[in-house]
């Protein structure tokens, strides 16, 4: 063992020691344990903690990071582990903190539409405990992530292109600063010219500059009337450019979600599903009755210029949950394509102008390398995925994915985009934050960083190329 | 003259003589152009620069900054100057950058609703530019200031309740750093996981981080239809509690404007306007006609349950704009209200719940204190203004202003809201912002700013207490 190693492996020894005597059973090193918490949903590499600690507070939050900080110890904030870029992975060891305890609706303030939740409620308890008010909580990224990962990884999904992103619905944070200090940005206010906007600094960070410990949402209220309407296509371009058109006419929908025919058939098979095997559309409206009816015919004449039909539309909440619930298991559809196989999501956004021609050379580009991968998104934000399904172990599988995403990215910054909508950098995406952005910004995030965690304890080796060792990077 | 004023002397010459060399006939040290770079439309002291340059290009600026940053002379940011808390003054002189001539609409890209422009260009230039496309941009503040100032105050205004403030409108940014090296931040895509939100980072950062060369910004279709109407009440309370039930019950209106009795007989006076001279809300609907018509409907039925009579209702352009105007000129009403007074804009922003209370509270306390005093409102923001208008040189006016708008922050304080809902911090509130968040919050903002700019040379004495030498605010 190095000097070097020895002496990590020592402040590791003396950090775990000092957490075992505060929290006991809730400290754990047993080796299941790590594994569960070194990897998130994505196909990084195996990485795990040394530890895991689960606070029930503030105050205890505050107390790993103090003594964490204190022997250069680095410290990971773990959520539901749906995170697709490796953000919870432990590339250079350290404690894994599960919030997932914390996970109370702390308040909810019907007359201002908000609340203050910890960090550990998903979206689906919180709007199981929203049930009974006339509110809810839009942000939708599909999995049942929890709300501080969510912030995290500035998350969106379906229902972005009517509520946001979730960046627009954080108004107020209590963070723990890597020091262990606690403060608190943001406010109740609607909006606030108070000072730099810090909560939007912590929004997108990816647990790097701080643990979050508790957030107030803007809320929605329900609308009055929904609506969802299947709008299949004969090919793809009529399908993507109808979104153009919806959004550039103003028709004001609440999701609007690209399915190829890959993934079409896919979920047909899942879902039990039975539509036609062609590209379709998704569209959610949200309103009042009226408005809702205006906006179905109005989309519907839109999308039959694109040459798309209305198969299937429903007000009744049974028939609409099943579309949903469809729509959200793409994923696990997709996999059933091919079992046993590994599957890499990935994640562009583009200018809507630029959108068509994207998702048309990714499809050509995908059946040019003979891959099975769908294509699904929420084409309403210019945000589509490919769901990569590759065998493991067989490298070629990987080298011809590789390809692929790696001109869809190099496409998507040519048009403007960006190379994550939603799913955020973590491990897998660093340089292509230095080939969006440019050395020059990536080191002023770097700085950013310093100053707010100068021996760099917070989840590091994320975000930022070289922080972390890459020999660290394989799996232990 | 101390040695550290001589020293500050010296360097302040050299800055401006090696400025002179390069932008001769546009750099200025004549003192009624300095004068008139000196303040804002705010009531601070007038601090005047040492010199005024106007800069032509992104270049430029990078010369500008980098010339001052190597001999440690301060750079103040100027647009329009309608700033009202002070930010555009130079309590410790240096250069004044006025972008007002980098006032070009580079790019609009209709399929997209979004375009980039040069900071010097105000909101009206731009959707005068706009004018025959379908787009508009839509926040305005009601001063026409610049794009650049507007992002660095975090700007909002009458439109904010539908189309957000500017920070939901603000894609991408080219900012200089202190350093004079120029970075990009943001993209054309709707939205980006893509590291940390550097774009919300300058956007409300009052020209303490960078200086804004170049936006992209979103925009807007402009809508079918649009209808505004007057809403009349006997009393204050009736109508700010329809504020927050038509918020409440997610009427979407585009504007929602309180005026309370002593502004609306200003506004009768000044723009010959002949509406009862009691609490009144100026609405506008923006939709497709049905939906402009329902929302009508609604809202009329909810203001009627508070006691509110719709008193005028238009669809007719040269109407609207009427109206608008009067609301938009509510500050020139005041004035004249009490000629020759100086008039102090307060700004306040609070949840919709505290809304009604803390809005009487404030109309009780101006009357206690016998000044007069309108108050306004962006109130579907939970957003208001009391215009003091106060003897110049009568302390004892300042004295009860003061007294007033302490107690106005404090209550929205007490109510989880802001000390400044879109005026920002300047020079007037930076202490305000410290009783705001409290001391580590500030002391986080500091580490950034001194990350960002570690001479501390962009717009000094400004958002943080103490930065500046005190003494220096007086006028000079």
């Amino acid at each position: 063992m190095s000097i070097e190693a020895h002496d990590r492996h020592d402040r590791v020894r003396r950090a775990v020691e000092a957490l075992g005597g505060r929290f006991d059973q809730r400290l754990s090193v047993n080796a299941v344990v790590r594994e569960q918490h070194g990897r998130g949903e994505g196909y990084a590499a195996l990485l795990p903690p040394d530890a895991v600690v689960w606070p029930h507070s503030t105050e205890e939050v505050s107390a790993i990071l103090n003594i964490c900080n204190a022997l250069e110890v680095p410290v990971i904030p773990y959520g539901a582990g749906t995170s697709l870029e490796g953000h919870v992975t432990a590339p250079q060891g350290g404690v894994c903190v599960d919030l997932s305890k914390m996970d109370q609706v702390l308040e909810v303030h019907e007359a201002d539409a908000d609340c203050v939740v910890q960090p550990g409620v998903t979206r689906e308890g919180l709007n199981a405990h929203l049930r009974d008010s006339g509110l809810f909580f839009p942000v939708d990224p599909g999995a049942n992530a929890t709300i501080g990962g969510m912030i995290s990884t500035r998350a969106s999904g379906t229902t972005t292109v009517r509520y946001g992103t979730i960046a627009a619905n954080v108004l107020a944070l209590e963070v723990v600063l890597a020091s262990g200090e606690v403060i608190r940005c943001g406010g109740r206010a609607p909006k606030s010219s108070a000072g730099y906007d810090l909560v939007r600094l912590f929004t997108g960070a990816e647990g790097t500059l701080g643990v979050i410990t508790e957030a107030t949402l803007r809320l929605h209220g329900r609308p009055e009337a929904v609506a969802s309407g299947v709008y299949s296509y004969p090919g793809l371009r009529g399908a993507v450019d109808t979104v153009g058109e919806v959004i550039q006419c103003g028709a004001s929908v609440a999701r609007i979600e690209f399915l190829d025919e890959v993934q079409v058939r896919a979920c047909n098979a899942y879902s039990k599903l039975s539509l036609p095997e062609t590209p379709a559309l998704f569209i959610e409206f949200h309103g009042t009755p009226a408005a809702v009816a205006e906006q179905i015919e109005r989309v519907t004449a839109v999308a039959a210029s694109h040459g798309g039909t209305l198969l299937d539309k429903t007000t009744e909440p049974q028939r609409r949950e099943e579309l949903w619930r469809a729509r959200h298991r793409a994923y696990f559809a997709a996999r059933a394509l091919r079992p046993g196989c590994e599957c890499v999501v990935a994640d562009v956004c583009v200018p809507i102008s630029g959108l068509a021609e994207c998702v048309e050379r990714t499809r050509a580009a995908i059946d040019r390398e003979g891959l099975i991968a769908p294509i699904v998104g929420h084409v309403g934000d210019g945000n589509f995925h490919v769901l990569f399904l590759l065998a493991p172990g067989v490298a070629n599988d990987w080298e011809r994915m590789e390809r692929v995403y790696d001109s869809m990215i190099a496409h998507a910054h040519q048009l403007g985009g960006t190379c994550t909508g939603e799913h955020g950098i973590g491990l897998g995406k660093r340089d292509k934050l230095v080939a969006e952005f440019g050395e020059p910004v990536v080191s002023l995030m770097r700085s950013v960083k310093h100053a707010c965690d100068p021996r760099g304890i917070l989840n590091p080796g994320k975000v930022f190329p070289g922080l972390a060792n890459t020999t660290d990077l394989l799996p232990r």
